[in-house]
């Protein structure tokens, strides 16, 4: 069934061909790009992918704190359980690669990630300590240090790339890189926050997704990185699912990245500044869902008048990753029995009498049972939209909130089922 | 995207003709079929499918003493809602009609059912608490009650049907019929079990699935049908799940149907007749999850030497659930890395070195990391199979559990996207 060399050979691996070939609908037509200060980035072919860029090198000018968080899997991948018991919260030099997730790969996975590490350490002068590692890619396949060691000997100034390059080198199925820029403009200074990341397949989350990197250009202290993380991730990262599944490699880092003092108490400082983080990682959150493996629409749930933002999120989650749900609207079809199905699967107790589902701005029904006043020319017309928007008003308390997921299309079988990932 | 009459129209539905064409792979050869004792069955075309017959009536000698279970959505159809405010453990009349769910009707959905219960009640001569009613098909659609009382009408004892009739009435989009027969040979005695039901799409196992009756010849106490049920659920029904999502309509109900009066405390008589029920209940589950919608491969999780039943369900679950280990069964790939993934997903405490993954005999994994000396030719044979059972050895206790699931497969977005259901 694995039709590895169905369509015309340029080189590339299925995978590769096949990200080239099927640019989501949703893909940027534009980037921002540009190359930030305070820290240098490097990308490689090192062997990971057929063809393209698959190893991403960044070096700090100094030491920069850096606050992390990882998958909640119980399996982790080697370079989550390395970065865990060895990075202690500052970071000199990021390693990814992409193609290979160095995940169940037992103890040589951790030793290899020592030899890379240990090499890194010495080339540029800091301690292992300083070094922080991610991977993406196949899992339980093994790979030599040397293929990353040979590449760091290749690191020289004049080669410096740039954000978008960076996004670029960690892509796996990712049809489009992501990236996002903010400047932030303060009372007396500003400062910019560069964010890349990416996504695709087995996301879903329980924390983080898959691998996040925002840069932002001053010095914070660890419990402004946290506050930063704790204020805008769970409406961010936490809100988005593709497939439901949870990946191995799950890594959102955070880099204080310049040694710019700024005080946060005073003129809205910090206001401005998580406002502006909140744009930042809600829209790469939102490049991450819709470039959701076979992604044909984008489909967004907003769950109003809940009794707890637990409750919205359980009752989001349980319509957006329903399979019956995702077909349906892959199908174009306003099923929204399927939606109160899904609503009951949460197991939350409501009263089905209260609630109101609406199709963008078509209510389909309330009391129970169908609007019978229903414009189904309207509906069926609303349905053939990219984004499909079901809201749910539970009329069970005053909290709203809002997740994100896509359909389910031959596409993702096409990806998943006929080609090796 | 409706192909609703893409092929030579029979004067079926859409549904009714993707049944016919496309019988699942595991689709039994032949049936028992037999006109049970002490109960009658009829079955009717009422118009909820187009063609095929949608009602199910079966009237018993007298009122049977019955207990049922239910799904535990929070969004139950209008029957459950009506079974649980009336029923009162005794049955005398079940009606059962398949191609609407009267499911979020509301306050219309109950008074149709009193409508054609009250009917019933006065054409048989019983009380309306005698009466059980289900539902299963599309969710949020009105039916008057009409069409069941015209069929009322009709009921003759000289066009008594067969179980196998009762089990072809009850189906949606299932593929094939369900129906089971057992004979328990007690010591001085002997008994039939009868079991009808149907299944396909929305089956996952928050308690019964779909519909499920099972006709017990003897006269059981109230208690003895529970401990019959609590002994078998858990094993069977609540250990499948084709597509992860729940029905608002799930029910299963066991009715003691002869007043064969039996000593349950001598001679084993009822481990014999537990036995037997485990044996009918497992043989139903498995014709459900075989004839999951687009299944092309039967899934078998057995997860082995865990530290509790809880935990072994909940990996079991997550493996057989995952979209990503779905698709790669659909790939005949054995992708042992969305196995781990999937584990992984589940959360539960574990040490990954300790884990070892065989698909069928062959270890694919252990202690950490990759089985290298795999042979991959017998694993590409391997899984070229229909049935695909991955055992995962967990280390961690002593408790086993198998789950069942099916592949993820264009058929099913076929089904789910293209047509309406």
């Amino acid at each position: 069934m694995r039709k590895k060399s169905s369509t015309k050979d340029l080189g590339l691996s299925s995978n590769e061909r096949l990200s080239l070939k099927n640019k989501s609908f949703f893909a940027p037509k534009k980037y921002r790009n540009l190359k930030p200060k305070n820290f240098e980035i490097y990308t490689f072919h090192a062997g990971f992918k057929k063809k393209l860029d698959d190893l991403l090198i960044v070096i700090f000018d100094r030491p920069v704190r850096t606050t992390t968080v990882y998958s909640k899997t119980s399996m982790p991948s080697a370079p989550i359980i390395w970065d865990k018991i060895n990075n202690k919260g500052y970071v000199r030099v990021l390693i990814v690669n992409s193609g290979n997730a160095n995940a169940h790969t037992g103890k040589i996975g951790i030793k290899t990630i020592n030899e890379y590490a240990n090499y890194m350490s010495k080339y540029i002068g800091c301690k292992k300590s300083e070094i922080l590692v991610s991977s993406t890619g196949i899992i339980g396949e093994m790979f030599h240090s040397k293929i990353i060691k040979n590449q760091i000997n290749k690191i020289n100034k004049k080669s410096k790339k740039t954000i978008l390059d960076a996004a670029k080198a960690i892509m796996t199925t990712d049809t489009y890189p992501k990236i996002a820029i903010k400047t932030v403009r303060l009372k007396n200074n500003s400062l910019k926050i560069y964010g890349i990341c990416k996504g695709s397949g087995m996301i879903n989350p329980k924390m983080g997704t898959m691998l996040v990197y925002i840069f932002i250009e001053a010095d914070l202290s660890k419990k402004i990185l946290k506050k930063l993380l704790s204020d805008n991730l769970e409406d961010t990262f936490n809100s988005i699912s593709n497939d439901s599944d949870t990946s191995t490699s799950d890594t959102l880092a955070l880099f204080s990245t310049s040694n710019k003092k700024i005080n946060w108490n005073i003129n809205k400082n910090y206001e401005i500044l998580t406002l502006s983080m909140f744009e930042l990682m809600h829209d790469l959150s939102q490049q991450v869902v819709k470039d959701g493996e076979g992604i044909n629409k984008l489909i967004k749930i907003n769950i109003l008048k809940s009794k707890s933002k637990k409750q919205a999120k359980n009752i989001g989650f349980s319509i957006v990753n329903s399979p019956l749900v995702k077909t349906a609207v892959s199908g174009e079809d306003a099923n929204w029995g399927r939606v109160i199905a899904a609503i009951g699967k949460s197991q939350e107790k409501l009263n089905q009498n209260k609630i109101k589902v609406f199709f963008g701005k078509n209510l389909v029904c309330e009391n129970g049972s169908v609007n019978k006043n229903i414009n189904s020319k309207y509906l069926e017309k609303y349905m053939k939209n990219k984004t499909i928007e079901i809201s749910v008003i539970l009329n069970n308390g005053f909290v709203n909130h809002t997740v994100y997921g896509n359909d389910l299309s031959h596409e993702y079988i096409r990806i998943n089922a006929d080609y090796r990932s």
